[in-house]
């Protein structure tokens, strides 16, 4: 096994669905890398939070930041199990019943522990990584991060090692005694557009 | 205190720039009104689960529903403590600096417990209600729902008591001292557009 085959356990194993996943890494870093923000939960005793974050991701690492101090961070850098959830919803699936009725989505669920990324030419990279990974060429554009604002800033590094992908797509799949039916079927696709940008005060003219 | 207020607990009192956050049932239902898939958290002993799903509202409950058998189900089902989250991504905040770049989002987080609705008439109000949140009007175009279909159907009911909202619109809010610089700054807006519907094969007529 190599070290970057991804490991299957009883928390990644899918057990609904199964055919719809799958555990290779190509598959889960093209979802990863198609996605804008994950939600990322955690176990305070008995009770769990989940809390949605941006995210980046460094080779084999997803990359995780926040402000230095508050319970977040703490949950995220502090070696808590981690449960982190990217989940993009490409279409609604309308069956011509409602219990077959879906959604075509691509999901990835990495389960792992965060480490705080200490060195600072590396917290730069990641972060850098984290803002491209959310507009690409950004990072090369903005004015350096200072060593204040660095400090300020957290940065996290979750390997990713137990995960799993899941993907739907394509039509309904219908009852067969339903497929006669009167009933309007089919995928209404669902696409996150980029909008117009809106130029903050004083950069209409950049 | 009506019944209806929300409760601020500690666990639900926004501790991260509280400026954002409310407490209100309008609010919040707005949020949840225009999200389509939420993340059930769960804690399995110390680890937690993360899961997208699809949701609906009914009141002053949150409706989830599932294959009546499954890890999955059993926790939304079976009483452990959940914290459900919606977010929605507006846009990417593009400051002059990576430090003061963010997003603009609406996001939900619910703590509360679910409960399993066992009346049939109910599951199938609860179901319709789902149904109709992410396709407004089509519960009453699909072939109604089997005995047998809802028998194999575990539908929920989470009440919505400790919650929070939490909004961010808005430009850039750079630093004084980098607005001179020659750095375009701005909103890039992120909308989920609905897509030109694709027909399942026999219903192109339709």
């Amino acid at each position: 096994m190599s070290t970057r085959d991804i490991e299957v356990s009883v928390r990644n194993r899918l057990t609904r669905l199964p055919d719809r996943g799958s555990y290779d890494r190509e598959t889960l870093y093209e979802v990863l890398d198609a996605g804008r923000i994950c939600h990322v939960a955690w176990a305070d005793g008995s009770r769990p939070m989940c809390l949605p974050t941006a995210y980046g991701r460094w080779e084999d690492d997803l990359i995780l930041h926040g402000a230095a101090k508050g319970r977040f961070l703490e949950a995220m850098a502090g070696g808590a199990e981690l449960c982190i959830s990217v989940t993009l919803l490409d279409g609604l699936v309308l069956a011509r019943s409602t219990f077959h009725s879906s959604m075509n989505y691509r999901s990835v669920v990495i389960f792992g522990r965060g480490e705080r990324i200490v060195d600072p030419a590396d917290k730069v990279k990641a972060l850098d990584l984290l803002v491209d990974h959310l507009a690409p060429r950004r990072a090369l554009e903005v004015r350096p991060t200072t060593e204040q604002e660095l400090e300020a800033t957290a940065v996290i590094r979750v390997p990713i090692v137990e995960a799993s992908t899941k993907i739907r797509t394509g039509p309904p799949g219908d009852a067969k005694a339903d497929l006669d039916l009167p009933i309007w079927a089919g995928v209404v696709p669902i696409v996150p557009e980029i909008g117009q940008p809106v130029a903050a005060p004083g950069s209409e003219e950049l």
